[in-house]
């Protein structure tokens, strides 16, 4: 069971929901919440569709992780997100308290690490996962909107 | 006119939000967005209620603010707000690219300027607006909550 449920597995996943954002003309970030192996929370970016900056998938997700939960903490939880996280990202993980981030493509301008942001100390970071897949789908975004 | 609406006018109201969220037993933080002298939202901590680290008051002002403007940058806005801004919500206000935003008390342990996060570079920022109501609050919640 340990070897099915990978890293990859689920980042492919947050990536299907990265690719929804793309189908709606958002900029193409998807985000899920595992606990136990079972995904408790799926978003992805909706800034424009709702006219909302803080409309992030990391923020959807981790909303709806706790109400589910019913619960502020995500206590052995994991967010699995296509880009790495913005500082507004960071800082909600980082008040969550959440298990593990895991990422896929890195974000050297507005990523937390760049802007000087910073997850929970307790928190386990991984990254790189699926990193030409989330990558790719970001620059195929950006060309499109150039054209 | 211009010397009725002063900065301490719109944070006396923001810190009467503050009160609400005393008064419910939440971290007593209030936050009001204005734009031209009128005051499109209001808003106050609801972390605890919600069991969601992303309900700070200034999130969710943001969000309202974007609502009744439908649009997602808050231009020529202005945010009050009793205490310092943590890294997530100056993520939140920076894309927002936020006209102006003032603060009352300073957060040394998890303000953005403590943190290292970033407002946008076209935002101004003014701090210490009835600073020490502000604490005052801030300081008779946790003094209450340790009894």
């Amino acid at each position: 069971m340990d070897t099915f449920f990978t890293d990859e597995y689920f980042m492919r996943i947050a990536l299907s929901e990265a690719k929804e954002a793309y189908d709606k003309g958002e900029i193409p970030v998807g985000a899920i919440v595992v606990a136990n192996n079972q995904i408790i929370a799926k978003s992805h970016n909706l800034t424009e569709l709702l006219h909302d900056v803080t409309a992030h998938a990391e923020i959807q997700a981790i909303s709806s992780a706790a109400n589910y939960l019913n619960a502020k903490y995500l206590k052995n939880c994991t967010l699995f997100v296509t880009l790495e996280p913005c500082q507004m990202c960071a800082g909600a993980l980082y008040w969550s308290q959440i298990t593990k981030v895991v990422y896929g493509a890195s974000d050297d301008k507005r990523g937390y690490k760049a802007i000087g942001g910073q997850l929970h100390p307790k928190t386990e970071v991984v990254y790189g996962v699926l990193e030409q897949e989330c990558t790719a789908l970001m620059k195929s975004f950006f060309e499109n909107k150039r054209k």
